[in-house]
C-alpha cells in the first residue's frame, strides 16, 4: 500500500479563516465602539483578572491539550487559532442585544471577561475531539459552540430570568455534552482500540502538567471575575472558597488515583484531569456558596465523582457508546458541573426559610439545567452532523493524533 | 537478584490524605468564617499580590525541582500535593490566636498569603530530600515542618515582639535548616557517590528554568506582599530594592560561575540555584532596607557567598557530615539568608542614632536567630527520626529520583 | 583535524560583568533614590501592568529564542542576563535628565517600565545574532543597542517634542534595524547554507510556544501600560485595540501560513513570528487609534506583511545582503513597526480637520523615522565593526547554536 499522505488544508483552511476575519472586521468597523465612559479605577481593578482568565483560556486550555506525544503543536496551536476565533465572534453575538437598545455593541473588558468564557466552554467540547479532527472542523465547532452556548445564555436570561453569573458557569455542562455528543458522532470504526499515536511521554506530561497548574492558579479569578462584590466580601469569599475547594480535590484526586490503580501508584493524566473538579463544581454552585466549608465538601465529592468517571466511565463511554473522549471531559467539567448544579439546589434551598420560594428557585433551577442540556446535546448532534460531511476532509485513521498531517517539520533534528 | 518493585504507596497514601482532608474539613467548617468587613478596594489592591505569591509557591518551587531527568512528575505533582496540604494546615494554625479572642479563625486574602509564604517555608526543606523520599514521607514533612515554622513565628512574637514581616521572612533560615537536619538524619549509604538516577538532561533544565524565571520575576512580590506601606512609597521600595538586588545576583552568580569552573563555561544548575540569592537575603533585611543601593550589595553578596556555597560546600556537606541537599538549599536558602539577617543587624545598627537602642536591638536580633536555628534543627533532627522509620516504607536506594517508583507510565510511548 | 573547543570565556566574561557591576552599584549609591511622593494608589494601580511588562521581557524573550534544539540555556540563560545588565543601564541613562534637575536619579515603578521597554530592544537586536555569538558579545549589544535607544529617544524630545509613548514604541524599529546591520556586518563566509546545527526539535518548539504565548498574552500590557488614562477610557481603548489586532493577526498569519507552504501545512516557526505583528504594529500606532476596527485592520496587514516578509524576504536578505537572521525580526518587528508608522501618520492624517496641522504632523513624524533609522543604522554598523574583533572570541562556525560552547553539561543523561 502506498503511503498515505493527510489531505492538505490550503482549500479549506485559509478561504475560510479569511472570510471570517473579513466578516469580523467589517462587523467590528461599523457596529462596535469602546465603552469610554467607564471608571478609570473599575480598569485598574478588573485588568489583573481579565488577564488571568486570559491567561487561562489561552496557555491553560492550550498546554492542558500537549499531552498526547505528537500533538504538541497541534494542542496548543489550534487552541490559540480557534480561541482567536471564538472571542471575536462571541464579543459580536453578545452584544447583539445592546445593539439594538442603542445602535453600538459596546466594548470593555467585561464584555472581553464574557467572551473569554464563552471561548473556554467552546475549548472544553474541542477537548472531547481533538486529534481526530482538522482545524477547519476545530474551527466550525468553536464558532457553532459559542453560538449554542450564547443562545443558551440569552433563552435563560429570557425565560427564567437567570443572572449572567450562573448562566455563565453553565459552560462546563454545556461545552462537555456538546463536545460528548460531537464525539459520538465523529465515531470512526476501529477506536475501541486504542490509537495507535495516542500515547504519551514525560516531557509531553510536564507541559500538559504546565497548563494543568496554570487552570489550577488562577481558577480562583475564573470563578470570582464575574462575582459583584456586593454586600463586600463577595469576592472575597467567591477566591477563597475556589482556592479551598482546588486544594482538597487536588489532595483528594491523589487519594482515589492510588487507591484506585492496581499497583498502587499515582497516574498523572488521571490527576490532571480531576484536580480541577472542584474548581468547576464551586464555579457552577458559586452564587450559593457561602462558607468555604462547603466548597471544601464540594470540592471533596467533584474530585471522587471525577476520579470515578476517568477510571471506569471513560472506558465505558467508549465501548458501550462509542465516544472516543480525548480530554477526559466527561470526568473533568460534565460530571463536576452536574454535580456543582446539584449543590446550589441543596444549599439555595437549605438557605431558604420559605418553602415557597424554595420549591419556586428548585423549580426555575431544573427548567434551567433541562433547557441547557436539550440545547447542547441537539446542537451537538447537528454539528456534528455537519463537521462529519467528506467535504471537510478529516485526517484518515492512522494520522489521527499526529503533528504531521498538519504541520511542517522541516529543518527539524533527525535522531540517530 | 530477582527485580524489586518500588513499595505500594495504596495503604500508606490514601488513608493518611483521606484521614487529613476530612480533618481539616471538619475543623474549617466548625471554626472558620470569611472576613467580610474588608474593604473592597484592598481585595483589588492586594489580590494581584496574592496571586504572585501563588505562583511562586505553586509554579515556581514546583517546577524548580523537575531538573532530574526521572524525576519531573514528582518534582512538579508532590509539590502541588504537599502545598495543597501544607496551605489548609498553615490557615488553620495560623488563625488559632483569632478562634481564641473572638471565637472564629477568620480567613482573608493576607491569611491566605501568610499560609502560603509558611508553605513555602515547608517547600524549601523538602527540596533537601527530593528523590529520596516518597509521597507520605514528604505530606509529614510538610506538615511537621509547617508546625514547627508557626511555632517559631509565635515565639518569636510572644518573646521578643518580633513583627509579622521579619518573623515570616525568618523562611529562608527555618526551612533550610530543617531540611539540612533531615536528610543528614535521612542519610543513606553509599550516597557519597552519586545516585544512579541523579542526571540531568537538556529539557529537563529548560523546565526547571522556567521555575526559576517565574520565582525571580514574581519575587519582588514576594518580598513586598506583607510590606506594609506606611510611610507611603516603603511598598513601592521593597519592590524595587528587590527587582536591583535579584538583577545583581543573576550578574554576580553568572560571573562567578564562569571563575569557578574549570573549563570557563556556565552552569545552568548553579546559575539556577545562585540567581534568587539577593531576592532572599534581601528578604530577610526588608524592614531595615531604606535605598536600593543597600539592596544591591546585598545581592552582590548573597549572590557570591550563595555561588561558593554551591561549588565547595556542597559536596563538603556529603562528604563531612554525610548531608546530601538534592536542590542545593544550603546554598539558596540558607546561606543568603543568614547573609540578609546579617545585613539588617548591621543596616539597622548604622542607622541609629542612639547606642542603647542599638544594643537593645541587637541584642533582640540575635535572639531571634538562636531561636530559630534551635527551633529548626531540634525540629528537623526529630522529625528525620520520625521519617526513617521504615514503616513509611521509603524507595529503595535503586528507585531514588526515579518517577516509575511512584507514577503509572501506562500507553507511554516507547523511544526505539 | 584535532577536536576544536570553544573559546573560554573565563578572562573575558567574568570580569566585564564584575565590572560593569561594580560600577553599577556605585551609580546607584551616589546618585539614586526611591520616588517616595508618590501616591498608594497609583503603586498598586501600575504594578500588575509592571509584571506583565516584566514577564514579556524575561519570560516571552527568553522562551522565544528556544526554539533551536541544540541552544535552549543560550536562548532563555543569556537572554535574563543581557535584560538584567541592561535594566540597570537604561535606569541609569534615563534618569540623567533628572539627575541634571534634582541632583537624584528618581526610581519608581515607571521608570522600571521604561527601562524595561529599553531592554527589549536591545532583546530583540539580539534575536538577529543569537546563537552565533558569545555572550560577552552579546552583553556589549546589548548595552550598546540600549544607550542608542535612549539617545533617540532624547532625540526625538529634543528635536521634535515627541511624547515618550511615541519616542518608547520605536524600539520595534529600532531594535530591528540595529540587529540587522549587526547580523550583516557579523556575516560569516559559509553561512548561506543553514548552518549545522541551526535546527528545530518538537519539544523546543513547545518551549518556543511557550514564550509566544506569554507575549501574545501580555501584549496588551505592553502597549497600554505606558498610555495616560486620560480622557478616561483611554487606556481600555489601548488594550482592547491591541487584544483584537492580536487575535487578528493570528488568524491571518494561520491562514498565509497554510496558502504559501508548498504542501498546506501551518509552520509554528512563521507563526510564532507573525501571531505577534498586530501587537507590534498596533503599539507604534497606538497614540493614533481610536476604534478597535483601525486596529484590527493594522493587525490583519501587519500580519500579512510579516508572513510575506518571513516566507520570501528572510532569504532574499540572506542571500542578496548576506544578513542571517536568527529570530526572523525583520519581519516580526521590523516591518510591523514599519507598518505602524505609516499607519499612525494615516489615522492623523485623516482626523486632522486642519491641512496646516496635518503637514505639520506629517513632516514631524517623517523625521522622526529618518532620525531613528540613521541612527540605528549608524550605531547598529559601529557596534558590529566592534563586536567582530577576535579579541572577544567569538565561537567557531562548527560551535554556532550549540549550548555546549559556553555550558557544563556533567552528570547528563546519556541516551543510548
Amino acid at each position: 500500500m502506498p503511503p498515505q499522505y493527510a489531505p492538505s488544508l490550503r482549500s479549506r483552511l485559509a478561504p475560510l479563516l479569511l472570510f471570517l476575519q473579513t466578516g469580523f472586521i467589517i462587523v467590528f468597523a461599523f457596529y462596535t465602539e469602546i465603552e469610554r465612559n467607564g471608571n478609570a479605577d473599575d480598569f485598574s481593578k478588573c485588568y489583573p483578572e481579565f488577564q488571568d482568565v486570559n491567561v487561562i483560556v489561552i496557555l491553560g486550555f492550550g498546554f492542558l491539550g500537549t499531552f498526547l506525544v505528537r500533538h504538541g503543536f497541534s494542542g496548543s496551536g489550534f487552541n490559540l487559532l480557534v480561541a482567536a476565533m471564538a472571542t471575536q465572534w462571541a464579543l459580536i453575538l453578545n452584544g447583539v442585544e445592546s445593539l439594538y437598545d442603542r445602535g453600538r455593541l459596546r466594548i470593555d473588558l467585561k464584555s472581553l471577561v464574557v467572551a473569554e468564557m464563552c471561548t473556554a466552554s467552546a475549548l472544553i467540547s474541542i477537548g472531547a475531539v481533538l486529534g481526530k479532527t482538522n482545524p477547519v472542523q476545530l474551527i466550525l465547532i468553536g464558532l457553532l459552540e459559542v453560538s449554542g452556548f450564547i443562545l443558551n445564555k440569552w433563552l435563560l436570561q429570557l425565560l427564567l430570568n437567570t443572572q449572567l453569573l450562573i448562566s455563565i458557569m453553565m459552560l462546563h455542562i454545556f461545552g462537555s455534552l456538546f463536545g460528548l455528543m460531537l464525539t459520538g458522532i465523529l465515531y470512526r470504526k476501529g477506536s475501541e482500540r486504542r490509537f495507535e499515536k495516542e500515547k504519551f511521554d514525560t516531557k509531553m506530561g510536564l507541559f500538559s502538567m504546565l497548563g494543568t497548574v496554570f487552570l489550577w492558579m488562577f481558577w480562583p479569578s475564573f470563578n470570582s471575575v464575574l462575582v459583584d462584590d456586593w454586600p463586600p466580601g463577595r469576592k472575597l469569599g467567591a477566591v477563597c472558597s475556589t482556592y479551598l475547594a482546588l486544594a482538597v480535590s487536588a489532595v483528594t484526586a491523589a487519594a482515589v488515583s492510588v487507591l484506585s490503580n492496581p499497583k498502587g501508584k499515582l497516574n498523572l493524566i488521571h490527576l490532571q484531569s480531576c484536580i480541577l473538579a472542584g474548581g468547576v463544581a464551586v464555579g457552577v454552585s458559586m452564587s450559593a456558596v457561602r462558607h468555604p466549608w462547603e466548597a471544601m465538601i464540594i470540592g471533596f465529592a467533584a474530585a471522587i465523582i471525577s476520579s470515578v468517571g476517568f477510571q471506569y466511565l471513560k472506558i465505558h463511554m467508549l465501548l458501550a457508546f462509542q465516544c472516543h473522549d480525548t480530554c477526559a471531559i466527561l470526568s473533568s467539567h460534565a460530571l463536576p458541573g452536574l454535580l456543582g448544579w446539584l449543590a446550589h439546589l441543596v444549599l439555595q434551598i437549605k438557605d431558604s426559610d420559605d418553602h415557597t420560594v424554595a420549591i419556586r428557585f428548585a423549580v426555575f433551577h431544573i427548567c434551567s439545567l433541562l433547557i441547557t442540556i436539550a440545547l447542547s446535546v441537539t446542537l451537538g448532534i447537528l454539528t456534528g452532523l455537519l463537521i462529519r460531511l467528506k467535504f471537510w476532509r478529516p485526517p484518515q485513521y492512522n494520522k489521527c493524533f499526529d503533528d504531521q498531517a498538519f504541520w511542517e517539520f522541516s529543518h527539524l533534528v533527525v535522531r540517530k
